[in-house]
């Protein structure tokens, strides 16, 4: 017989009654009983019931073992009694009556326990991970993550993509976020940077010929942690050449898709094989299939947001129309004094409540909103009520709140100004007023794409036009809309997807022409000098045969943490940083030897106290 | 049709002929023949051959493009007449008579050519990697290890592991080599480390109940450079639960050797079905399938190395007693002078000729040593010959000689002292006997197991017995071994993976008992507190539960460089540093502004120049 185990501990079956077998395990949990030893014995597959009577060799020793000590067994497998299966455990139908134990590994008092997995101090859970991993749920999350990280896998190959490498060890580049340093010791006074992403590698690959390209690939930015961001992160790195947005979409559609419905545990995900309408901002319409699309312009007026969440259904409403010139002279005013004010609705059908309305005003005050204007008609009205109401008349108020669909038992909140100042907030009303009404259904994966981001956007800070996401990305009309067009006007051909509200990735169809890129960031206020001394390496690649070429990158981590119903990326990742960016097992960072600097041809120049 | 392409340029067939399609590509070759101008159009997939008439639109704009621009054409699949079809490209039954033509991408004049890939200094194709990455040696490279590490992954998987990740940012790890260090912002003075191996954290997975670890895993190590070497290089870490060595073999055997028969262009590979008979250095002997197995002194003492290459069919023997008290004085007190001393033969057969023999005498002589002795048999003596032959007698010599298996045409090669010093050097020169004499098939992958090193050594340096290699191996016979035993007499349950002459990966049985872990290092001179504050995390970790558990890592680069055929690294990685570690394509290291120094309180220390 094997050393250690026969089956594992969650292998035996009622068939197995009657045999001889060994295990090993963890010692989940320990119930004496009418003098018998119960004992859950744990592994990486299951756990089984033990029973070890008094005479049982061993028994006094595994009596006072405490919970999480190491034990291998010999037993023999017999059925339970019909009212002591346990239909919960796979392994419930039988138990093993022990014959003979061997304590392969004594634990100590334990700082966090497992069985249970009662809720405990972050710092805690970090210090002894080796115990964190053991419990269910976050066991279970890091085997989802080596799942889905798998299942992309093979769905990238089975779209014809390859994995390459692209290098960890690189050179600083101007992603927008802070690098980590590596001092060289090779090179004094040089140093190399983790990457914040392969962005110029992965292009370089398509101008290297390779055609598609992925990667789940370690990417590093020295940024401070929020819940869902950490310093070390894996994204699925995506590269094509002779691509147009989409050849990209039909590519990487199915493999979100297909991995989302594979790990959702049977929750909904949008589909892909159902026929779209879709208008774009030149009110252009086009038919396609796949996740649904929204301009970005278009997800910030109906949402609020590029991050829309699609599980809530309200779809805010321009009624600037209703409010011109009328009775309500806030909301008439303000339409008057600029032409680019608006007026946005909110509808909050069910929410015909002044208790509601009330709530939600005292809310956008606590947001540092001068209040939030509401329309409502509750059930013991018999009408439309409200200040707003009141001020714009009967009709006018019926034509309103007929355009929005809504009735008795409904209301609707409005904003006013300027979109682009107000559009973020009016976003976090229509969250407020979907959850507060429990309008969202939780329980479903809604995706959609956000396509046709503005090339740039002004500045406030620079007081000049800048990039307004990646500056690769190729402006739609090319060269010809650079040279030609206002560049506020200039959309580029850059797409995120978007899934319940989280951003899963950015993408974009590259600028592949030297000349092109040069002039962009003329545009944006870069000297060609600049732009060959930062990106010079792709740049010139550009100079000798590069294809069309475009991509995405979605989080791997985000993607997890979605499927593993989890809002903080340190659920998913074995072993990670706190949110001070330390490691507490194993004590990163720490102090290091002057030799080592030495050798590093650096320093420490610690923080002037004042 | 497709904005870029109907096919890609290896999909052609005769049976597309009269189709209309459409192809882009780079200009691989091009050539004017009777008017008419013949494109070979590259991509990822293959080459198509396009015709150009000189009435065809764009043909001028075409005449001038020098090689590697990106065009796109459009134009009609015919067959090629009988005398043309190139039966060398699976394209080459057809070509494609352009119709009209756009260039996507011109190419300026080249630093490096593509087409025939001609040899071309280090420092250009590094420079210029991207164009590098277009030849065709160097593009199958990178895709072989595409293939190769998604074939081992899949193989890993179907052998019931699963990936999981271990941080790339953490904590020093004092694993023998030099580490990388990332200055920390958020803590002045202290430094996050890139691993060397996630050893210490596939051990904490193991003792977080994840039972069957694996991970193509990126490793650091900031050493200086060699062909086979990378500051940055993967490896594929694998660790197991509840497992001896047997099953450590069993579980990477069929994937080693399956990714070798797949990947090894139908050369041989050692197969894992057949039966063995190994004898351990304490005289039992065991049987068993899969590679061969050699212990650590037999492989020493038959080939001189523990990387052995059994491409060599030359074994080595002790042939002291032939010489003890013998005729051939010189060898004979040596063996008087030290028991320890002994005669080792390297058998030489069809070496049988003065000359060869001089040339090896030559060749040891240029390697620092006084001489090598030999015996040889050339096709013109009547008997054994050279100055041995003569001193040693001619029955001895003929004793010595028939139990080495020699004969007629044949030599053999001696070289006497303590084995501990001459190995190395015996083991060379068994090297050079089978290379010389053309003995060695290198059309193959022969593997071998070397098992049983030994624990500890002798540091002469340190003048005190150290671990020989990992200290975190389990020593056999465990505590009372170390407890009872002469250190030097213990092996540890570590092995090695070797295939022609090359270490694919090292492996143990690991020390999972806090106890063991300390008597073994207080054996190698290690305080307690020293260890507790170098290998805490771990240690501590042991200390809750831990199963016995084991793996290895075999180097993916190296398993690609044997594939591919290659004996530098740099020829299977995509974006490789250069000897001195430098990214010449995107300028790595590179000095860095004073203000990202301050950020992370560091600051340089150029060395002081003499």
């Amino acid at each position: 017989m094997h050393a250690y185990r026969s089956h594992n501990c969650g292998a035996l079956r009622s068939t197995d009654a009657g045999s001889n077998v060994r295990l090993s395990g963890w010692v989940h949990r320990k119930r004496d009983h009418g003098g018998l030893l119960f004992i859950d014995l744990r592994d990486h597959y299951g756990l089984t019931q033990l029973v070890l009577h008094p005479e049982t060799p061993g028994f006094a020793a595994v009596e006072r073992l405490r919970a999480e000590s190491v034990i291998k067994i010999d037993g023999e497998v017999v059925g339970r009694e019909d009212g002591t299966v346990n239909a919960n455990l796979p392994t419930g139908e039988i138990e093993v009556r022990v014959k003979s134990v061997e304590v392969l590994s004594e634990a100590a008092e334990l700082p966090l326990p497992v069985f249970g997995e009662p809720e405990y101090p972050e710092e805690i859970r970090l210090k002894n991970r080796f115990l964190d991993l053991r419990r269910e749920t976050l066991h279970k999350n890091i085997v989802l993550r080596s799942k889905v990280i798998q299942s992309i896998r093979n769905r990238m190959f089975g779209q014809g993509f390859l994995e390459y490498q692209t290098p960890i060890l690189t050179a600083s580049s101007p992603e927008g976020a802070r690098d980590f340093l590596v001092p060289s010791r090779l090179h004094p006074e040089k140093f190399y940077a983790l990457p914040q992403a392969p962005q110029q590698f992965k292009q370089l690959l398509m101008v290297s010929g390779f055609d598609r390209y992925f990667q789940i690939a370690p990417c590093f930015r020295d940024e401070d942690l929020r819940a869902d961001r950490s310093l070390e992160f894996y994204q699925l790195d995506v590269e094509m050449s002779f691509v147009t947005q989409e050849d990209v979409f039909a590519a990487i559609e199915p493999v979100m898709h297909g991995v989302f419905e594979e790990f959702s545990d049977g929750k909904p995900v949008s589909p892909i094989d159902g026929a779209h309408t879709f208008t774009n901002d030149f009110g252009e319409t086009l038919e396609h299939k796949g996740f649904e699309r929204l301009t970005y312009a278009q997800s910030m007026a109906w949402y609020g947001s590029d991050k829309p969440d699609l599980r809530n259904p309200i779809k805010m409403q321009v009624v600037s129309d209703h409010f011109r010139g009328g009775g309500f002279g806030l909301f008439a005013k303000i339409l008057d004094a600029d032409e680019k004010n608006a007026v946005w609705a909110i509808p909050a059908p069910t929410g015909g409540s002044r208790a509601f309305c009330d709530r939600m005003n005292s809310w956008a005050q606590g947001e540092g909103q001068p209040g939030l204007g509401y329309i409502f008609w509750s059930d013991d009205q018999g009408a439309w009520g409200g200040p707003i109401a009141k001020n714009l008349g009967q009709e006018p108020t019926e034509a309103l709140m007929a355009s929005l669909g809504l009735g008795k038992g409904d209301a609707a909140f409005f904003t006013a100004g300027l979109p682009s100042v107000f559009a973020k907030f009016a976003g976090l009303a229509r969250t407020r007023v979907g959850t507060e009404l429990k309008l969202v259904d939780e329980d479903q994966f809604k995706f959609c794409w956000i396509v046709d981001f503005p090339m740039f956007e002004w500045s406030e800070e620079e007081k000049k036009v800048d990039f307004s996401h990646n500056p690769f990305s190729m402006p739609q009309g090319g060269l010809e809309a650079l040279e030609t067009q206002d560049p506020l006007t200039i959309r580029a051909y850059q797409y995120d997807i978007v899934c319940n509200g989280y951003e899963l990735c950015s993408g974009a169809i590259r600028n592949h022409k030297a000349e092109i890129m040069l002039k962009a960031f003329d545009i944006a206020g870069y000297d060609a000098s600049v732009v060959e001394e930062q990106f010079g390496g792709m740049l010139n690649a550009f100079r000798y045969g590069a294809p069309p070429h475009g991509g995405l990158a979605p989080g791997i981590d985000r993607i997890v943490m979605l499927l593993a119903n989890q809002t903080a990326i340190r659920e998913v990742i074995a072993f990670p940083l706190n949110q001070q960016g330390e490691d507490l097992l194993m004590s990163a960072p720490s102090p290091v030897a002057d030799k080592q600097l030495k050798e590093l041809h650096i320093r420490t120049a610690p923080p002037i106290k004042v």
